[in-house]
């Protein structure tokens, strides 16, 4: 029996780290890194502080190679699924060689392992083909969105309201019908294609690092230059993440 | 000037605490306390252990009685509105009394301060109303959904998808049309009661404290055993948390 941790480590401040997450740590004989082809080098370096800072015993570090994903074959969520696929490959692959039997491991994930983030279908996917008996366990992190909402010093749903969290493919479309507030992960576009009219944003890029950049206000009044500076952070640092928060002005809005 | 901090302290287990909260701890001299007239003293246990477990220096707390929510007058939203005015006269009170110049006060709020909590929109009113300057911060935390999450070991969205946080009141009229998972939280009404056909729940009660109770499977299946569970854990504790995930079968399920 081998174990395995996944651990959330928080969406940008390394010290959005939890003590469950710092104990995890700490038991972790294995770290398994999926490299990207690209160079997300704040993220990696950001993995690299918080186990510098609070790992008190050895560890190895073990790198797989993340296969690339095939843009062009065939629907989202097929090509997602086929992804994930070579991914649990590849992650057998490092689990079977350089775990030992009676070891912990342990993925580390930005943000919180729930939310947009592919490596719990990983290891369901590993435990499901059975080649190897993983015991796992999940710890969970400061989310983007929490982490967006603290920044902005706002909360995320109106008194007794919903609140809805989606991709920019999917707001493309439109704001939900039946829910108020919504948080936008993943989007690549630009925010003046959102119909604007009766909406509040609150955008930040980079949120809890050094780079933190936030805009807030009436979508009307600052798409256009949340695009401006998105491309231009972009440009600056060769990657972006962001995210962002729309409220629909509702009669006698209420938060709590 | 006055210094206020928001601090999340996370839903249940005291190492949901962040590395962040510990420090934001250490920085406060004053922290402010609401206390309810039922005695949901596990909760009070809680921000009490963390206080002594991880703040290194002096401080003082300051007891404020939390007003009654007067359940009979008018719509929910306005009675929630008038019940969070009178709370922000009682804490607007402590902060001028008992918060000097130059020092740093603390309100401690369970799980993630951006979910379902009043005390921003409290600080808000207090701001808004300028008898007492003041300069505050938000320090995000685990919430409630985050944690169901994590010991469910299962992810919030499908790929691609969307994922909702609702009311109990709200999920009475059905599940929303648009979102294949919905996170229910405030829920007081019998499981028995949902439209259960093609949905799958992932129940947890007291998530993340030795207390916990967890329950999933189809939810035709398992609707009335965790209502049974839930009257038995009320009636034993004399109170309960719970919140839980519902995920309607999708053709093809794919997840992260
Ligand atoms: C693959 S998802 C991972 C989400 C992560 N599991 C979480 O809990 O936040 C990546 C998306 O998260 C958002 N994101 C992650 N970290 C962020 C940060 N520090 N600031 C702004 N957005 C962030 C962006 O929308 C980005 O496109
Ligand atoms: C007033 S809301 C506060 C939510 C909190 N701010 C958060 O981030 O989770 C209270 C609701 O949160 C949920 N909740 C909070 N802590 C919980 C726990 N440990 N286990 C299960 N549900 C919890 C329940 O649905 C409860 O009715």
């Amino acid at each position: 029996m081998r174990n395995l941790l996944v651990i959330g480590i928080g969406a940008g401040d390394p010290d959005y780290v939890t003590i469950q997450a710092v104990k995890a740590l700490n038991r972790v004989d294995v770290f398994f890194v999926l490299d990207k082809g690209e160079a997300k080098h704040d993220l990696v370096a950001l993995r690299q502080e918080i186990l510098e800072r609070h790992v008190e015993r050895p560890y190895r570090v073990v790198h797989g190679r993340d296969p690339e994903r095939d843009v062009r074959s065939g629907p989202y969520a097929e090509a997602v699924e086929d992804w994930r696929r070579r991914r649990a490959d590849v992650c057998e692959r490092m689990v079977l060689d350089e775990l030992a039997d009676g070891e912990c491991g342990a993925f580390l994930v930005w943000g919180d392992p729930s939310l947009y983030d592919s490596t719990l279908g990983i290891v369901e996917d590993i435990v499901t083909r059975g080649n190897v008996e993983l015991d796992y366990e999940v710890v969970p992190g400061i989310s983007s969105v929490s982490a967006l909402a603290a920044r902005h010093r706002t909360v995320l749903n109106r008194v007794g309201g919903a609140f809805q969290v989606t991709t920019g493919r999917r707001v493309s479309e439109g704001l939900p019908e039946d829910v108020d507030d919504v948080a936008v992960m993943l989007d690549v576009r630009p925010m003046t294609r959102l119909p604007a009219q009766g909406v509040d944003v609150y955008w930040g890029a980079y949120v809890g690092t050094p780079d933190e950049v936030l805009v807030a206000g009436p979508l009307e009044q600052v798409a256009a230059r949340i695009d401006a500076v998105r491309e231009e952070a972009r440009a600056r640092k060769g990657w972006i993440m962001d995210t962002y928060l729309l409220r629909r002005h509702v009669d006698g809005d209420a938060r709590g």
